[in-house]
Parts: structure tokens; sequence; C-alpha cells
């Protein structure tokens, strides 16, 4: 008997935002992002890193100036907005005043006014003279989607990538979709990240800005690239080195949930946890 | 001044022998590689998985005829001669019989007739049917060569390569050369090998076989491509697909010891090991 009866799984349509943000300028950043996100239509878009400062700080003035309360300042309020009206989630990149620091911080903003925080685990360069390491691990988020569609997402920024165990303990916990906002200067990312997809046998959506920017200490080039790899390790989307884009593609997430790779190997059950590291 | 008077680093040549092995026939495998090996000057030299027996096993008798135990069978003899007459390290999966288990393991020849050997942590697939798991972890072995280098090297056996914490657990025990004999038939890990090397700074030398093999299970085509990364993810070597082929490239080790990306950032030491896994 043919499956005619089979309920064909609903597909999301995610993707991400790749641009250049103006260096301490929020207001042009909320309106820049405003004109990118608002007249479509879409399940999960991910922006990069930083997205409502720039990237490159040379004074704690700057890095004020330029931050905000998750939750309570013109970006954040912004991308809730947004989320509201188009019904998908937003995850971008953003400076957070909290408490009395600062974090490289990601900003997950839902539909129904409610949001989550990752704070950046591991801090890349002279990011350590500004921010605060990350205090919030890494936690898997469940999100539903318009139509019904129930996932499972976590967070990671920029050069979390390059640890094996920052991608591994989302994907141990539970994502099925790993998004993560980035700033990338160094050549290696992009194609490494098609290992944390097959490894752990998740989606990836790397959201890469573009442009340079300079103070007294040099000269930052960002190499965009953007790109979406699905578990097996298809790359479903890559945006050009040097040109904003804005791309999504359709996706079935029941393909992260396939941990088998035959009928012996289970990509989490196999490990043998017992003979590593120590 | 100028370091005129330095100290040049000696390099070292280490390389792959991507084969066919003979299946269940040890006899032929064994003059078919020391025609590979034995005219040539070498440090170190990665064989595939398997390299006396072959693969695909539909019996215990094929197993057992083509086991052997290690240091005391024709193969690794062999293997211990070669090494004795070139003066270089030889790594080649073999068909271990131990104690009463059958074992797919890694053989570690050296120059001075001792040798180490490492079982194959994750077995793949059917291998679960006719193998015990390894029972040796992964293990860092300090060898000297003859040009008075001194080398760190951790072994690996193809499927291990999937589980990240394999290679980060040889790399944090101190390994600068990954050496990965294999048996390659899924379609990713020549092109995943790239991020093992670049997330732990390492050589890696994965040596995959060529060829086909079938019984009443199936056929299985193996994938060549044998390849060599230096630590900063540059491909060194690449084998053909189909084709045998025995390559070296010459190295300077302390190219493993730049675990410092800047000069905030070291890749180990940057682990934020209390916010993973659990």
């Amino acid at each position: 008997m043919k499956n005619s009866h089979r309920i064909e799984e609903k597909k999301l349509k995610i993707g991400y935002a790749q641009f250049k943000p103006y260096f301490c300028d929020s207001e042009k950043n909320v309106k820049k992002i405003e004109s990118l996100l608002k007249k479509k239509s879409w399940d999960l878009i991910v922006l990069p890193e930083l997205s409502n400062s720039g990237y490159y700080f040379s004074s704690h003035e700057q890095l004020s100036n330029s931050s905000e309360r998750a939750g309570d300042g013109i970006f954040t309020r912004m991308l809730l907005d947004i989320s509201a009206k188009v019904g998908g989630y937003i995850i971008a990149g953003f400076c957070e005043k909290a408490k009395d620091n600062f974090y490289n911080s990601s900003f997950l903003a839902k539909p129904d006014g409610t949001w989550e925080v990752y704070r950046k685990t591991h801090l890349y360069n002279e990011e350590k003279l500004w921010f605060a390491p990350g205090d919030t691990g890494f936690k898997v988020h469940s999100i539903r989607f318009r139509n019904g569609v129930r996932v499972q997402i976590g967070m990671l920024i920029c050069f979390d990538w390059i640890f094996p165990e920052a991608a591994r303990t989302l994907a141990l916990k539970g994502a099925q979709i790993i998004c993560h906002p980035s700033n990338l200067v160094m050549p290696y990312c992009q194609r490494a990240m098609y290992a944390r997809a097959v490894e752990n046998r998740v989606f990836t959506i790397t959201a890469n800005r573009i442009g340079s920017e300079k103070n007294k200490n040099g000269k930052l080039k960002f190499t965009g690239q953007s790109l979406i790899y699905n578990p097996d390790g298809k790359k479903l989307a890559e945006a050009p080195l040097t040109k904003e884009e804005v791309r999504f593609v359709k996706i079935k997430i029941s393909e992260a949930d396939k941990k088998h790779l035959n009928k012996f190997n289970h990509v989490f059950e196999d490990r043998v946890v017992e003979k590593y590291y120590s």
C-alpha cells in the first residue's frame, strides 16, 4: 500500500542576513536591519555578531555608547518588533550592557515578545580587553513556529566555532539548528563548519559580516561567505565574500534527528566518553 | 645583528602509502608493502587500516586466518624489519589477534625493534560483528628520529575521526602528528580532517585504501584521497581517488607547537571546560 495518506512534513524557511554594520551607530543599524528584514517572510533568520555596534572598539566610551540592555534598547526592541510583525524568530549578535559588564552577546527575539540571550564563551583576540567572558553557558531553546513545527535551537558566536566542545555541547543537549552570528577575520571557519554539521548531524547557520574596520591598532577585514550546512554537510546556501545578501532556504527539521549513520552507528550513542581527555 | 648562527630546524619526511590490500592474504600484502616501501628513504609513513587482511569479512574463519598477534606474525614482523632497515617509523592498520579477541588495530613499528599498538575505539558498521572495541584508549608516543628530532605521535583509525573528542584527546596529551590508517567508505572524512588539523593545530596523515570489496551483504567502495594537513589546515599532499600512491612531504614539527592564534588566544588554554557537556 502506498503512503498516500502520510502527512508531509512542514518545511521551515531559515536564513541569514549578511551586511556591514555601521560602527558605533545603533540607530543607523536599526534602520538598516529594518530595511533588510521587514518586507520578507521567513521563519528564522540569523544576523552577524555585534550587529548593533560594529566590531573594532578603541575605547570604553565607544563600547558603552553602542551597547544596550537586552530587551531594553532600540536595537533589541526593534528585533522583537520585527519578530512579532513577521511571526518569525531572529537571532542577532549585539553589544550588551548587563550589570556592570559588557558582553559580546546573541539575542533571540521571539514573536510572542519574549527573548533569550547567549553571551559569547570564547572571546577572540582584543575582545578580551572590552568584554567579560560569557556567563550563560550553552543552552538549547525550544521554539515553535507558525506552522506548528517545534525546533530546538542553540547559539554560538563567531570564535566559539573553533572549540568542537561548544557545538558538541549544544548538539548533545538536543540542538537541531546551531545559529552562529559571526564577525570572522581568520580564514578557517566557513570551511570547518562542515565538520561541525557532519559530526553532530545538525543544521548550522553562520551569519557573517562584510567590510572592514580600522583603528590605531590596525585594520580588520571581515570575510563574508555566510553559509548554511545541512546535517549531512551539504552547503544549502553561501553568500559572497564582499556583498550584502539576505538569503533563505527551506528545510525539513527531521533531517537533524537522523543520528544513526547505519544500523550499527549512532553519532552520540557511540561516544566512548571514558576514553576521552583523561 | 642577523641570525646567521641560528640553527635551522631539521625537517622530517612523512607520508602515506595508499594501495589496495589483498583480501585475506597476509603473505601477498607483506610482499606488496615490501615492494612499496623498501627502496625508499623516509622518517614516518602511514599505511591504511587492516593492511594485512582487507576489510569486508564474511566469517570468523576469514578473520582468524588473516589476523596475527602483534609483533609475532609475518605482517608486523615485516613492518619491524623494514623500519629497522630504513631507520624510519611505520604505522599500519592490521587485523590483530589478542587474548581471545580480534581487534581492528594500528601497529607502530620502531627502528629499534620495539612497537606500540592502538586498538580502534569506535568500530564502524559491521565491524561490530567481528571485532572487540578497542581497550587501549588514546595514547601519545614520544619517538625520536635519526636526525635527533623528537615528536609526539598519536593514532586514530578510520571512523574514530568523526568523534572530535578522539583527535582532541590526543592533541591535549601532546600529539603533534595524528596518524590515521583508514578504510573510508563514507564521503565525509577527507573534507572534515581539515577541522581536526585546524582546531588542534596538529599535522594529520590519513592513509586510505583504494579499490572495492564485496560479499553476500553488498559491495564497499573505498575512497582513496589519502591526505596530509598541516596545523594551519594547508593540504600538503592528496592522493587520487582510485590510484595507488606512495607520497612524502617535508615538515617542520615545530609548526604543531604554535597553539597561540594571536597574543590573546591559545586553542587549548582558552577552553572553558566547565561550560562543556553538562
